[in-house]
């Protein structure tokens, strides 16, 4: 399957196979997340004869259930971990919703090898057979979005193409929530000291996160925020950065070359290192600056330009970085790098960058998504189209919906809210949360071992 | 301020001081939510060297902050407990968010008493001026949706509001969560025993349940299934109804009186106790009635008539409760009243209701909707615009948004994510949930006693 990858992708069998045993580990997470009940958020509060001003409280028990057939709109930048057993399919499948995958046209053949492979494992597993299919096309696409019976959404890929499609699933007779990752600039900045004592670090983290994948990954830093004389500039300057980059498929190389002479041509922007794409059959990373002063009022900074590409935007003083963060959209991720001696100005913009933000980084770059408990991969409008997150194990709780049942028999209650937790899941009762039951907790007892 | 409220919605005295309890109750219940950090979904992952194949994971943290500016629709029928200072106002200034309320024109001299008092509230426990402000009129109401600054809506009332609401809401530039809670019919269905066993039970609960504050609750049962022939339906018949109601408004009663007539003029629908209200200056209560049979694919039985009206739908055969649950919309809630004897047609009917309601009440009636953890009073579409609940702790995770702190030292996290837990709050660390601190949590401490 990294074969067929590899040719209808361009991209490194090295970055492939890490991608199809991240893809492999998301999915046990999420399974294991799943077993333990996270996404359910199980509740009972027994009967109470004196609760509400001297009024009984009845006994509530509330559990979340699979939202129904879920859309899945494949990305073309993962082909394995946001396609066709990616993350958006694996926790829709371990909320318990059907899933119905609209394939990325720029692997097919690969698409197809994993949807059966996909097909096979849930047949073997026991789930009807239904379960999970694939359709191809946009037009496909768009009739399933507008389907009464599609519950909900989900989409990895361009803004333009993400709203559009999430402007249908509004304007539905039912609407339904639609989970989209759309672009994002992920703007890093860089203190005064960090940049003069961490100035190699800083140079060689960049060039290999903005450069990593030709430059075609979400989380690309597609600006960064520098001291203007500092030592990150001079070495900027000398960078040798990678020439003759196959991308994607011609419609993304297409779109690159369009961006990039857009951002050129904006006052102020110069190259700093490397060679316009233009210039050449094949693009070549290439890194821009513009000094902060050229960004006053500009809002061309936060657009994102996918491939590889970044722009440098220099400051002369530490008081200009307020405004600078202010210039920047919502943003699925935004970097800080600095040391204690940059302990005031880091405090003062905190505010400002989390107000922007899914994931704040600190000291690192903001490609390579963790994918834990605490991950969060979704930010403020227009990086996303909703408060969640695609990846780590809250992804689960997008395909839920909670139901209460009041005073409900033993003999007709979901098995996640009897009185003895037979399920052994995580719940709250009477208002305090309490841990996945350890006797019944078989994973967690081993985990220990 | 009761007496004012009387004056201006006229609903009785008792129903109001009960209200006012009720609100008080669900503010502190609320406080005592946030100061748990319930809302926040704190959650922290350590650095591990061997994590996602072979991969090392950074430090990871997440909590929710707030999501900005809350723009709340006051709502008629609940002049306090969902009006300036109710459920929807509460738990966005309990998340953290300033709150513009747009008051309801049909109380504005008591919202304009509780706008003050929650002013002077806010200013006595030390909140920034203008944290809270009210509005008035539709135009500024539409307007303050429009308006960039605002970060999500929450909105009380009817299902044609809400959703042109919701359409401003989604089409913005920034689209944001609104949060409506519209419409419902709220279906409770008799099944065979329960209608012999528990007949008086059954007629004295439902006159009460559907006449309570004369009809115009979300949560009223608007149509019951009740098997033909039954001691419940020979009981109807006989029931004394209240006249010479008077509802909250005269759109209200306008409203009532035309879709009263609009059910009359169905195929089948005959009056079974009380007088119709057009024949009064005032509304009376009225028991309408249609056989199952007469239903059969007609979709008027699943629009609300908000007023002292409900239909009764009788059955023949137990076998055609699954096909009468079809027919129903989605749902704030949905009633069952059964026995030991009835546990087979229960079972069997039971995923039908479920995937159609945010409520599920056994032997009671919707109404009443007790306010704690476990509540879920939203259901699917029509009846809520979002998945989530408006009553209850879980209200207060609407107005916040999840941010990521990666591999961040110490001195720049938000206490919530702090090594030690200084807050106290819940959290969940490496995988697993983690109570309230004991130690810290005086609360719970208190409560055990």
């Amino acid at each position: 399957m990294v074969a067929i990858a590899v040719e209808e992708t361009a991209l490194s069998a090295d970055r492939l196979k890490g991608e199809v045993a991240r893809t492999t580990f998301q999915i046990l997470l999420l399974a294991s997340a799943a077993s333990r009940g996270e996404h359910l958020d199980a509740r009972i509060d027994h009967a109470s004869p004196q609760w509400q001003a001297g009024i009984p409280r009845p006994d509530l028990r509330r559990v979340s259930q699979p939202i129904g057939p879920v859309l899945v709109f494949a990305a073309s930048n993962f082909p394995f971990a946001f396609s066709v057993a990616g993350g958006d399919t694996a926790s829709a499948l371990a909320a318990g919703c059907p899933v119905i995958v609209k394939t990325h046209p720029g692997h097919p053949r690969l698409s197809s090898e994993v949807a059966d492979l996909v097909r096979e494992a849930l047949l073997g597993a026991g789930a009807p057979d239904g379960v999970f299919e694939t359709i191809a096309g946009l037009d496909a696409g768009i009739a399933a979005l507008r389907n009464d019976s599609i519950g909900a959404a989900a989409f990895t890929g361009s803004f333009r193409a993400g709203r559009a499609l999430f402007d249908i699933a509004q304007s539905r007779r039912v609407p339904i929530p639609f989970y989209g990752e759309l672009g994002s600039v992920n703007p890093v900045f860089v203190l005064p000291d960090a940049a003069k004592s961490h100035a190699d670090e800083i140079v060689r983290g960049l060039v290999s996160s903005f450069t990593a994948s030709a430059g075609q990954l979400c989380t690309k830093p597609g600006a960064v925020v520098v001291p203007e004389g500092s030592e990150v500039m001079r070495m900027l300057r000398q960078v040798e950065l990678p020439t003759g980059l196959v991308l994607l498929n011609p419609a993304i190389t297409d779109g690159f070359r369009r961006r990039l002479a857009q951002i050129l041509s904006q006052d102020g922007v110069q190259v700093l290192a490397g060679l316009p794409a233009g210039d050449h059959d094949a693009p070549a990373a290439v890194i821009l600056r513009v000094s902060a002063s050229d960004l006053a009022d500009r809002d061309w900074i936060s657009e994102e330009c996918f491939g590889p590409v970044t722009v440098i935007v220099e400051y002369e003083d530490a008081r200009q970085l307020v405004s600078i963060a202010d210039a920047f959209d919502g943003q699925l991720a935004v970097g800080v790098y600095g040391t204690d001696s940059d302990r005031g100005i880091a405090q003062d913009i905190l505010p400002r960058l989390r107000a922007r933000a899914g994931r704040l980084v600190w000291n690192s770059w903001p490609t390579g998504v963790s994918v834990t408990s605490a991950q969060q991969h979704g930010g403020p409008y227009p990086s996303s189209t909703s408060l969640v997150t695609s990846v780590g194990t809250s992804a689960l709780a997008r395909f839920v919906r909670p139901v209460a049942y009041q005073d409900f028999p033993a003999w007709l209650l979901p098995p996640e809210l009897d009185e003895e937790n037979s399920l052994g899941i995580e719940r709250r009762v009477d208002g305090t949360v309490t841990p996945r039951h350890e006797a019944l907790g078989k994973e967690s007892k081993e985990r220990k071992r």
